[in-house]
C-alpha cells in the first residue's frame, strides 16, 4: 500500500478557529467544464468616470457630492445595511421558535483612492498606509460610539464578489452586536488561552502570558524550516495559505512576531510593513491568472472597547484577540474559472480540489512586481 | 415614536439549526447597481444534446458509456470528492493545530430524467416520485456500505449555482463522517428534545415522545392561522421561507403531520405528496422571474445505521433527524440580478435584504402553472 500523500488522498483538515471541517480532494483539479465562463476583466478603465459615484467631485444617489478628494476619503454608506439609534423596540414575535434581536449601527464607505482605474494591487505602500490609516480612526471613531460592539471592515472586489462599482472601496460596518463569525473565533481564543495548549516557549503570547491560538498558528507558520503555506513574510506580518483554507487561494494573514488585538495596537513601522506585505500579496494574486483579481477581504479584530463585559485586572477579556485579515478569493484555474461553493459545500461542508501547500507554492512562484508593470 | 415594524426596521433573527443570526435590512431592497449582470438563461435546449455526458446513450469522460435509460439513471461521479477505501492511512502533520482527518466513501450522479431539456420544475409528477425512490435506493444501498455514516443528497441547478451541465441531475456524496452542517443541526435537534421545549399537545413528537424542534416549527408555520412564511402546503409536507432564511427566496421544506427521521420511513402516499410539493414550488420559483430558476437544494437526514454509536431501546440517538429540504436560490430582483453573498456575509454574518415574509408572499401569488405552459 502506498504512502499517505496530502497531496494525492483526499481528506479533512479542521479549522480551530470555526471548529469545522473542510474536505480536501486533491485527486480532483481536472474536470470538464460545461458551466458558466466569466469573460476576463478589462484593465482599461479610465482614471476618472463621469458615471462613478465614488470618483470625486461626482454626485451620490443620496443627493450629496464627493469632495475633491486627494487621498483616502470616507463617507455613510447612502444604502446602509443598519441604521443608528433610536430605533423602535423589537416586538417579540410570540414564539420561541422565532427569535429575533434588536440591532443598530452605521455602515461607512472606505474609498482607497481618487483614481477610479486602481486597486490595493496598483498602489503604492504609501497609500496603503493611508488606507490603514483610515481603518484605523474609522475603528476608534465608531467604536467611542455608545452602541457599537463591534466594527467590520471588509472589501468586496471585483463584479464576481458582488462588487457593484470598481472604484477601489471597502466597507466598514459597526453593529450593535458581535456578529457571528467574529463571536465565534472570539470564543475559540478565548477556549485556547485557558487550555493546556503547548505553545512554545518562543511563540508571542496573549494577555496575562496566556497561549494565544492565532499567535502560536504564525509562530509555527512563520519558524516551519519549509514554510510549505507560506505566500509572504517581512519582519511583522506572515500571510499563508492556512492549513483549513476554504477557497482556492485564500490567504490569512497576521502578526507573527507579537500579540496584536487591533489596529489601534500598531505602531507606525507595524503600520508600514502591513501596507507592505497587502502590496506583496495583492501584486501576487493579479499576477496568478494575469487579470484583476477578485476576492473578499476581511479584517477581524478586536471587538468595540464598549462590547466588554469584564472589568478590572490588566486586560478585558476581548484581548484574547489577534487582529488578522482573511482574504478569499473565488478563483480556481484561470481568470474566467472559479471555484463555486454550492450544493455540497452549502448543505454538507466545505471542500476544495488542491491542497493549501499546492496553492501556496504557485502564489510565491509569483512575480512581486505588477504583470502590468513588468518589462516585455 | 412609530412602532416596529419587521417589513421596515433592521433586525437579527435566530436560526436555531444551526445557533447563528442573520442581519435583515428591508429597507434595504432598492440600491444602484453597476456591477454584474447575467444574460437570462435560454429555454432553448435541445431534448437530445450529443455532447452532453449525461445523455442516454453518450461517452462519458472515464470511457463508460451511458445506457439507453429511459427514466432516473444513477453512476459513480467520474471526478469523485471522496475515495473508496482501502486508502493509506492518514499521518498526523506534527502539531495539535494542523488537525487531519480520514475520509472515504463514494459521490453518485443522478440524472432526473433521459430528457437533456426538462428540470424538476417541468417534471410530472410521477417522474419526481421515481425521483424520490431513486434517493431511497442511494440511502438505503450506500448506507449498507461498512464505511459509510451519512448520505448528503443535493442539486446544483444553474450555471449561477456552479452547475457545469443543464442535464437536470443532482448528486449524492457519502462519505465516513458526519459532515459539519447535518452534525451541527442533529446537535441541535438532540439538544431541543432533551430541553424543556413548550411543544404544543398538538405537535407531533420525536423518539420517546420528545419535542423534535423541527416537528415543532412546521407544526407552528401549518397552522398559523395567517401562514406568512408559508409558500405551500399538503396533506403531509410544507415549504416555507423560514424565519431565518438567508438567502433571499430560501425554502425549507419538511413533513408537518408526523416525525420523519429519514426516506426509508415514508409511506407510499408520503412520497406522491413530497413529488407534488416539489413540482409546486419548482414551478413557482421558475415564473417568480420568468427564468429556469437556479438554487442549491439539499436534504438532510438521518445518518446511515452505521453511524449509530448508542445501542439497545426502541430508538437510537440518531433518530431526533427530521427529514428536510433546503433551497437556497441566489437570485434577488430578475433573472439576472443576484444576491452576493460575499464580504459581509463571508466575514461577519449572513445578511438579507428582504423579510422571509415579504419573499414567501411573492412565491405564493406566483400561479403554478409552469410560465411556458401557460396560455398566452
Ligand atoms: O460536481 P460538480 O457539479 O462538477 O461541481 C459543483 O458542485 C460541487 C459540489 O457542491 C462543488 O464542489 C463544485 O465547485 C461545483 O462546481
Ligand atoms: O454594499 P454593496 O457593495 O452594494 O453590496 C455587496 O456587499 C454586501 C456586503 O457583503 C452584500 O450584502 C451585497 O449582497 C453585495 O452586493
Amino acid at each position: 500500500a502506498p504512502d499517505f500523500n496530502p497531496d494525492v488522498h483526499p481528506h479533512r483538515r479542521f479549522n480551530p478557529l470555526l471548529g469545522e471541517y473542510v474536505l480536501v480532494s486533491p485527486h480532483r483539479a481536472n474536470r470538464p467544464w460545461q458551466g458558466q465562463v466569466e469573460e476576463p476583466q478589462k484593465s482599461d478603465k479610465p482614471q476618472y468616470d463621469p458615471k462613478c459615484y465614488l470618483c470625486p467631485g461626482n454626485a451620490r444617489t443620496s443627493g450629496h457630492n464627493n469632495p475633491e478628494y486627494t487621498s483616502v476619503y470616507t463617507f455613510p454608506n447612502d444604502f446602509a445595511a443598519v441604521l443608528p439609534p433610536p430605533l423602535p423596540e423589537v416586538q417579540p414575535a410570540g414564539h420561541p421558535l422565532l427569535k429575533i434581536q434588536p440591532v443598530d449601527g452605521a455602515c461607512d464607505v472606505v474609498v482607497f483612492h481618487p483614481r477610479h482605474d486602481l486597486t490595493l494591487a496598483r498602489l503604492k505602500t504609501e497609500e496603503i498606509v493611508n488606507v490603514v490609516d483610515e481603518w484605523c480612526r474609522i475603528y476608534r471613531e465608531r467604536g467611542c460610539q455608545d452602541n457599537i460592539k463591534y466594527v467590520q471592515i471588509f472589501e468586496n472586489k471585483g463584479a464576481m464578489m458582488g462588487c457593484s462599482n470598481p472604484h477601489p472601496h471597502g466597507q466598514a460596518w459597526s453593529t450593535s452586536s458581535i456578529p457571528n463569525i467574529p463571536a465565534k473565533e472570539l470564543e475559540s481564543l478565548a477556549q485556547y488561552s485557558t487550555s493546556e495548549a503547548v505553545s512554545p516557549a518562543t511563540a508571542p503570547k496573549g494577555p496575562n502570558g496566556r497561549p494565544c491560538l492565532l499567535c502560536d498558528y504564525a509562530h509555527l507558520e512563520a519558524s516551519e524550516a519549509s514554510s510549505v503555506r507560506t505566500v509572504f513574510k517581512n519582519e511583522d506580518w506572515i500571510a499563508v495559505v492556512p492549513w483549513w483554507a476554504i477557497w482556492p487561494f485564500e490567504i490569512l494573514l497576521l502578526p507573527h512576531r507579537r500579540h496584536i488585538p487591533s489596529v489601534l495596537d500598531l505602531t507606525p513601522d507595524e503600520k508600514g510593513s502591513l501596507a507592505n506585505i497587502i502590496s506583496k500579496i495583492t501584486i501576487r494574486y493579479d499576477n496568478l491568472f494575469s487579470c484583476s483579481f477578485p476576492y473578499s477581504m476581511g479584517l477581524h479584530q478586536r471587538p468595540t472597547p464598549n462590547s466588554n463585559t469584564s472589568s478590572g485586572g490588566p486586560h478585558d477579556e476581548h484581548d484574547v484577540a489577534h487582529m488578522h485579515f482573511h482574504f478569499e478569493p473565488p478563483l480556481l484555474r484561470s481568470s474566467t474559472v472559479r471555484k463555486f461553493l454550492v450544493g455540497y459545500e452549502l448543505m454538507a461542508e466545505p471542500q476544495r480540489d488542491l491542497t493549501p501547500e499546492q496553492a501556496a507554492s504557485r502564489l510565491r512562484a509569483c512575480s512581486d512586481v505588477h504583470y502590468l508593470d513588468g518589462a516585455s
